[in-house]
């Protein structure tokens, strides 16, 4: 009962926090970002302090090596974070734009003018940068924010959160415009996950069980995704070269990305050709492959497949492999199996790309591109705060436009209806 | 058991003509659109027989006149639902467009494209014509449409489905593009809000009730507003003039709509002014007033308005005033009781309106106009769907663009991340 009440309150602090925040002035809100970057290294000590209290705890509760990894916090991690926040400052603020503002046969002038969402919670785990992270993003979009982190990153996060209340207050904002969760309790996130009448979005960010978690719980709208099972489908009008440079790229790049590649589709009449080169890349790179029968005829030594492999997001150095008769029999398999995160085709033909474009349905679809290429950064949206493959409200890298909203507004000279 | 089987092969066949949809030129949705307006006009009489059933069958049940009245269907009636599929048929189409498409440093083009929602779901009452109006913007904006209509006027909207059909197929697109459910049975409503598997957005068009209970039980998305509870806010630098012909625009043009004024909020220092001229007008059209007490103290006949009043929609000659201090106070009032619908400013002042505009959260905000400008049709879209009042996706008049998404698409020449 306790910390529903809690979680009310926070709630509450939130809402009138946002209710301000929407119409603070953009420079305001980006001495906030910077001083919180200052206060990050200022108290950089004091961080990494709270930090190895946490990599302590994870270590005694035998919290594996990757983990352990995820939560650490050096002085470059903090230098990385305020830099985070002074490039948050520098991009455009997009609250309180006014588009297409064009006049009606009527007489009133008709636009739409770019809003925050209001409230928004994050619910993370072991990365503390997320805090800070996810908080810049957050004040910058006039959104006020409940960030509620991992148990075994309590200490990190309450440090994080010093300095961001530190440079909230330093620029004059309230220190409810940013909120960080400070019980491990777990009752605090499901009492977020019902909070409708104050929370507008949540966002998790993490692992799959916890933002299958929170999907299943949550009466709040979420933005998320789920998996990233990403395809590259190897045209028979491929560039062959540039296929196995790009394939090799979408795999080996990074593993336990969401957007690198799980599955290699490829047309029948090119995978002669085409497989043993690519193989050869991955063998050096280690990468175990699993096909399907015709795969296994053309690559003897490949394992193989079963049903499960195509909806496996592996995050590990493993590949499936499908031949198949032509482009429409790849982007059946992409939208069956796929999880509408990102799918490239190669090819040179004009009109198949065209056809590949419409018919994906994934939050990103590129041509002869990496998969690796699907980002908030890569896209030019300066940060992102996480990717949705939902489609309503954002799809694909969801950065400050992400976190907005637009309504209407409507000029007029004491005009009436009719 | 039967019922819940029934809706998930509509949702199937409906999400299988949504992949197909997605990619249909648009000449091939118009010839549809142009057909289904042909046969609307070719069985009127077919229609208008079984409109009378429902009528027959809703005075043995004691629908009162104003029920009646909305599920009429005639001659005239026909023809303005075929004239609204010819002028959806004559918009432009939103899917595929593609814009934004810049190059980013990395040597990759990164765009967006104009994707359907896919299969969207429509839950009305007895207006038989939401059947030919939500169809046509559904097929135009390529998404599969499962509509559900209420039980009173199922036979109108059978025969209205069996146009539809004709025309999709006289212009070679599946049935399953638009699907009437043609049982009465109530179970197959809440099958319907539970197909999340098949249905990506839900729709409700109707009365509160049923939008309550939509909102409540729908595990799907639900694009809706609950109430429309508009406020005229007249500052003390109004133009009075406009002020009372907009103040009177805003209630008496039509009562029984969303976009009608329901408070007036009148700042304290032209209250005195303002409040005999307008009230003059109102008592004219037999308006009710219900005032504040400072209301009260100006307009002697005017009855006390309770607490309740000023969250009520009432969707009649009954309109509730507030005498306010400011504009600051006016804003408060309307955040806290307002429906986020539409409100407007009364005021010359310019940097009054940009913070009425800033603060006011609503999804329609207006300076100088009647709030019952706030329509799509007013604003340009060419069509509504409905009106939302939600903050995620889509917000205020929804048109075609409301029943869309947008997909990152991203063309390279074998780029790989580095």
């Amino acid at each position: 009962m306790d910390i529903i009440n809690y979680i009310e309150n926070v709630g509450q602090r939130a809402k009138q926090a946002a209710q301000l925040l929407a119409s603070t002035e953009t420079a305001q809100k980006n001495r906030a970002l910077i001083a919180i970057a200052d206060s990050l290294l200022a108290e950089a000590a004091m961080i990494i302090a709270a930090n190895k209290k946490d990599l302590q705890a994870g270590r005694e509760k035998g919290l594996d090596d990757a983990m352990l990894d995820r939560l650490t916090l050096n002085q470059q991690g903090i230098e990385l974070m305020a830099e985070g926040l002074n490039q948050v400052a520098s991009l455009a603020d997009p609250i309180g734009s006014i588009t297409d503002l064009d006049n009606r046969p009527s007489g009133i002038q008709v636009g739409r003018m770019r809003v925050p969402l209001g409230v928004i919670g994050i619910i993370y785990e072991s990365r503390p940068n997320v805090t800070a992270d996810a908080a810049a993003l957050c004040l910058k979009s006039g959104n006020a924010a409940i960030l509620r982190g991992g148990s075994e990153a309590i200490h990190s996060n309450t440090a994080v959160a010093h300095c961001i209340q530190q440079g909230l207050e330093s620029a004059g904002l309230s220190r409810d415009c940013i909120q960080v969760i400070e019980t491990t309790d777990r009752a605090a996130v499901k009492a977020l996950l019902h909070s409708k009448n104050y929370v507008d979005v949540i966002i998790p960010r993490g692992g799959k069980g916890l933002i299958k978690h929170v999907t299943e719980e949550s009466e709040v709208p979420v933005i998320k995704h789920l998996d990233g099972i990403c395809h590259v489908y190897i045209d028979d009008q491929a560039d062959l070269e540039k296929a196995v440079k790009v394939a090799v790229n979408a795999k080996t790049h990074r593993y336990g990305v969401c957007n690198a590649m799980e599955t290699l589709l490829v047309a029948a009449s090119v995978a002669t050709e085409f497989l043993p080169q690519v193989a050869a890349s991955f063998q050096q790179e280690q990468v175990e492959l699993r096909g399907c029968e015709r795969t296994q005829k053309i690559l003897p030594h490949c394992i193989a497949a079963t049903e499960a492999d195509w909806g496996e997001e592996y995050l590990a150095p493993i590949l499936s492999i499908k031949v198949v008769d032509d482009m429409a029999m790849a982007i059946t398999h992409i939208n069956h199996y796929g999880s509408h995160h990102t799918d490239t085709i190669m090819s040179q033909d004009y009109s198949k790309i065209r056809q590949f474009f419409r018919q994906v349905d994934s939050s990103s679809v590129m041509a002869n591109t990496s998969t690796r290429f699907a980002d908030g950064f890569e896209y030019g949206l300066g940060a992102e705060i996480g990717i949705s493959t939902d489609k309503l409200h954002a799809r694909g890298p969801v950065g400050l436009e992400g976190l907005t909203s637009q309504k209407y507004i409507v000029l007029g000279e004491g005009h009436t209806r009719q």
